[in-house]
């Protein structure tokens, strides 16, 4: 059971930023060099963090990324939620009709109150939190 | 985020052996035809959840797989635990030292206790309370 790489990267990106003086601006080559992550994927990643709020990019010369909000107003529950793009914990939340049990089963049930309770506590804390 | 395949054949597995009278026996074939999963990964499968306690298995002519105790001893989280070979839901539980922030960092703390909720709410539940 793992986060996809892209949830775990945001997670890296958005810490390294949120370790900066607030506002300052820092370029996807500087992350991608401090982190050992490619421009490629961060360059994916900031397009996204910038879409949900929690990026906001800066054009021109000079130019760059900085967070979108205060890093105590940015929950670890939230950009995972956000950036996770498969909570299929079991192969049943996709809607697969192969398991005989699908629709008498409690599983389900139980494995989505134990996600929420996951996502939950992941929410107790902000990015100010972590790093 | 999700489960491997293993850990969600092995519930599908006990879930349909659960289903049966209590001590009954039935075959791999028989399972593999009822949920659609292959015999191959059932007999994987219940390899190791024989190891672990969860199946027993019977040989010769008219044996077969049972489980190992009564459903309602079997928690749905000790399974999970069992089976699930890969809890690395951040790359740095995995000891990657990719990452700059890895000593000093509370990410993956904040993870870890959010991944023991996770487990402790599937132990709320066992075999007997999901079929």
């Amino acid at each position: 059971m793992r986060l996809t790489k892209m949830t775990d990267y945001s997670l890296r990106l958005l810490m390294y930023i949120a370790s900066k003086e607030p506002g300052e601006l820092c370029s996807i080559a500087e992350v991608s060099k401090a982190q050992k992550l490619s421009e490629a994927h961060l360059m994916k990643i900031t397009h996204q963090l910038s879409l949900a709020g929690w990026l906001e990019t800066v054009r021109g010369k000079g130019g760059g990324i900085r967070l979108g909000k205060p890093a105590n107003k940015i929950k670890i529950g939230d950009v995972v939620m956000s950036m996770e793009s498969d909570f299929d914990i079991v192969e049943c939340f996709s809607g697969s009709v192969s398991c005989q049990f699908s629709k008498s089963c409690k599983l389900a049930g139980v494995v989505d109150d134990a996600l929420s309770g996951f996502l939950s506590h992941l929410n107790k804390y902000t990015l100010a939190d972590i790093i």
